[in-house]
């Protein structure tokens, strides 16, 4: 955080809407901030840029949602390893010309879901340039005594669990979706989740993920998958199944559990107001898709980021 | 750091290169890195975002560089609160066509660095757009036992002292400069340090900054001011020493400390091979250059982010 800062008056205004919190030693304006850190604790650490025409579009979002949308792909990161959120610092690169309402607008959308998550703001750089918006969120938070959960754990027999209904979040819920936070937190103390992450690729590739570093296979049952009304509304030819296996963004948590965890979850529903749905298992090698009792190679198709 | 992180193979090859650390828990390629962190010290955090076109030229730098300097001003940053760093993340914008072999010297220059101040690369965003090259690190270090060294504890009486000479640093040192960590730290241990900036603004702007936070003022005497050869090199109009006054991004540090602490500082010289120069005293109130013996109010200028 250098103080080539944008307007003074920006950082000055950030100043003002920054509430105290206990664990915020120094917050925006000096060099560094500072944070209080539970001394229990392993650190996580998130980071997330987000680029227009790429992760959204501000003439359509508006700056609000933007900025809510960069501060919530990072909670859901924490969610992921099922940690606590604790302080963000944000960087954003602001087109020239409406630079300040922008920036305003942007910091209330991150305020939003940062208040709602307990987070603080605790410092950033603010850039502009003749560019795009672009907005880099990077976010601290803490694992519970429990631990993070990797994607590493996941072993053949375990059930997959998927913490909501999949596909078309290009509608709105890319926009709008609520960090599985708390349900994780609670998922973490009442069962043993050998393996988790967050569903942003989509489903098919961030299963394919976890189960790569797991280093064991999939089975997925198309009946089981469940399919959002976005999904089903969306007439492009692909079918509302393959959005929930292929499209990014929902932004759902999919998890891998003892079967015997699984079914003691899967009773115990809701938890904290979420349905989570058995979606296959874990196997010792492939991956696969059953459907209509048939078996079939499935592809880890999702969204990724080509370069050569 | 969700997983539509850039070719997976770029992520395989990050994780391939990253050094056993014993803090870091859990490194590149899951949701979150996991940090152990010292219990008892204060966590600091700073970010940069740095454009191409605006904080670099690509074409001109190279990659290399790019990355060496986006790592280095935020090492800056830790070294204005003399703290230690400890472990950064990473977030790109990649332009399309050249992504990989871009972002791998960008790696190479983040870990130039990273390396040379014991810093761990924990993890990362990888995108790729249609726009320019866009790198945001976010660095977190410790505070010492001291405490964080904060821009808001000057006193009027107190020295300005600064660690190097000023001014040019467009000709190359922007891209090549040395965060002054071990300097800081080392200063930090043998004196009071009141308040400290880095000059990435240009020193006016900065001891403004720091005044304005310590709310006193302040007496620089042009005389004092050390002057870079860059600065006497630039043919463009301008003064050598408003080229010192003005000039951001010469990374050296201006810090405040009561004259008994200055002076002692200033008689051990060289403080781990570098020499401070007193540049003046902080004052009641008013911003001034004396010249010649002749006081005038001192403009702050120096590179602000302007937007509307």
């Amino acid at each position: 955080m250098n103080s080539s800062a944008g307007e003074f008056a920006y950082i000055d205004w950030v100043r003002q809407q920054t509430p105290a919190d206990d664990r915020l030693l120094i917050g925006p304006g000096d060099d560094c901030a500072a944070l209080r850190w539970n001394p229990a604790a392993p650190a996580l650490v998130t980071t997330d840029m987000l680029m227009d025409g790429t992760c959204f579009r501000l003439s359509e979002a508006g700056p609000r949602a933007v900025g809510r949308k960069a501060m919530a792909v990072n909670l859901s990161d924490i969610a992921a390893m099922a940690g606590k959120p604790v302080a963000a610092v944000v960087s954003v690169a602001l087109p020239r010309r409406e630079g300040r309402t922008l920036a305003e607008e942007l910091y209330r959308g991150l305020r939003d879901v940062a208040d709602a998550f307990n987070t603080a703001i605790a410092g950033g750089d603010t850039n502009s340039w003749d560019g795009p918006l672009v907005i880099c969120v990077t976010l601290l938070g803490e694992a519970t005594p429990r631990g993070p959960v990797r994607r590493s754990g996941a072993k053949p027999g375990d059930w997959l669990l998927v913490t909501g209904p999949l596909g078309g979040s290009i509608l709105g819920k890319h926009l709008a979706f609520t960090p599985r936070i708390r349900e994780a937190l609670q998922l973490h103390e009442q069962a043993d989740l050998h393996a988790m992450i967050d569903i942003s690729d989509g489903l098919a590739a961030d299963v394919h993920h976890l189960c790569e570093e797991s280093h064991c296979g999939a089975l997925l049952r198309a009946e089981a998958i469940p399919i959002s009304n976005a999904a089903r509304t969306i007439q492009d030819g692909r079918s509302p199944l393959d959005h929930a296996l292929s499209d990014g963004e929902d932004f759902e948590l999919v998890f891998a559990v003892p079967a015997t965890d699984a079914q003691r979850l899967l009773q115990a529903q809701p938890i904290r107001g979420i349905t989570c749905v058995h979606i296959g298992e874990c196997v010792d090698q492939g991956f696969w898709l059953e459907e209509d009792g048939k078996r079939s190679a499935l592809e880890p198709r999702g969204y990724v980021h080509s370069f050569q």
